[in-house]
């Protein structure tokens, strides 16, 4: 997954290996996570096929009609975009390890979840991707959206969102949460004050334990590093290139 | 269906009779209609409670989180709001007449067109909600947008996108069409040329006559009314008050 990132005038790579999924990616983009963790999650085979999504190779917009990252390529050479939608064909599609509940609503609800989560996220990342530190406002809606995220974790009273393991809302926001130590350098540092997200850290913490989270976590460092880089206006997605595989 | 639509300082209604679901809705909301779709084909007992959204009864609030329609009262009180995890929703919950496919791939298709769907549509939309005639690079998103419903209509060589019957992308589209012909009015009437569309058209047609789709039509004198007032700022959501059930 750390291989580099294909850019404008590259070749096209051959398909992915039989038996294997090939997943369309930017190693710094949270939605092309999103399905990293789902496939390793459910321990599906695929590769990566990285994309410099300032400079997009010709023959992507073929893959993915709008150019986007995360795609995914399956055996039949048929390709399906949106992490929710590929989040969500995983699970339908290969049984082992389910992510969502068997429960029509609590699968409901956790969708519901995870669009708020979006809300809050997209308030917080809008201002932390160079258009300034986040208002008094933002800094309130995204408290409050954590808020509501602490005490869900307190009432279903389970090591994770999913219950004994990470089901599909813990994985769909975990991306966002990973990089949350960057609030403190470029946000409000009270926003993640100990005492008032206690179960939500305690959740990191655990998540970061799980040997399929593992797969494509990194450092805040990293994440730091390249948000210094994207602000500049030259994102530096290959910055840890063949690092780790 | 179509009964008044509450708004600030009106009484909140009592709960849905004993072995109904409550749908908060508005009459002319197409996201509303896009459950009304869903319960009317699945057959599933409901009561409509309609909600003034130029002015919302501070009770509603308590209902659905951010005040928005559509929103599906459970008889465990529980609320849902989104209309396509709505939808999804009831396709699990309610097993007759199954909206989704069965096969995982085809059904994360079928949602990645009604995504693409609603591009198209919010770019026609915002368009004609006031804010002026398309552009001609609007004009060719959409012509294009529709362009691909047409052939996938001719690849699936079936009545409806779902197959014999309306299935989930037949439903999830439908409120902006039973809107077209609006089109003419507002919008560039060579979007709709009947030599261009053909299958669509002939779809369109076979939509109006299937009993569950019925049930919330409207005709477009009715919508050409309503946005008429609507531009004028002073929404008329009563005009078809009690006129049919």
């Amino acid at each position: 997954m750390n291989g580099p990132h294909l850019r404008k005038g590259s070749r096209q790579p051959p398909s992915a290996p039989k038996g294997k999924l090939r997943l369309y990616s930017n190693r710094f983009c949270p939605y092309s996570q999103r399905v990293m963790l789902v496939l390793d999650a459910k321990k599906i085979a695929y590769d990566v096929v990285n994309i410099n999504l300032y400079s997009k190779p010709d023959w992507y917009y073929d893959k993915s009609p709008f150019g986007k990252v995360p795609a995914l390529e399956l055996e039949n050479g048929e390709v399906l975009y949106e992490s929710l939608i590929i989040a969500d064909y995983l699970d339908e599609k290969y049984k082992a390890h389910q992510l969502h509940s068997h429960d029509p609503l609590q699968k409901a609800k956790d969708k519901l979840l995870i669009e708020e989560f979006n809300r809050v996220v997209n308030t917080m990342y809008k201002a932390l991707m160079g258009i300034g530190r986040p208002s008094l406002e933002e800094d309130e809606a995204v408290a409050n959206g954590l808020g509501s995220f602490e005490r869900e974790l307190g009432n279903r009273g389970t090591p994770f969102y999913g219950g004994a393991k990470p089901g599909i809302l813990d994985l769909m926001i975990w991306p966002w949460c990973e990089r949350a130590e960057i609030l403190k350098l470029f946000g409000n540092a009270n926003l993640l004050k100990k005492d008032k997200y206690r179960k939500l850290l305690e959740w990191c913490k655990r998540m970061t334990h799980e040997p399929s989270v593992k797969r494509s976590m990194m450092d805040s460092d990293t994440h730091i590093k390249y948000l210094q880089s994207y602000r500049a206006g030259r994102p530096d997605y290959d910055m840890i290139l063949n690092s780790t595989d």
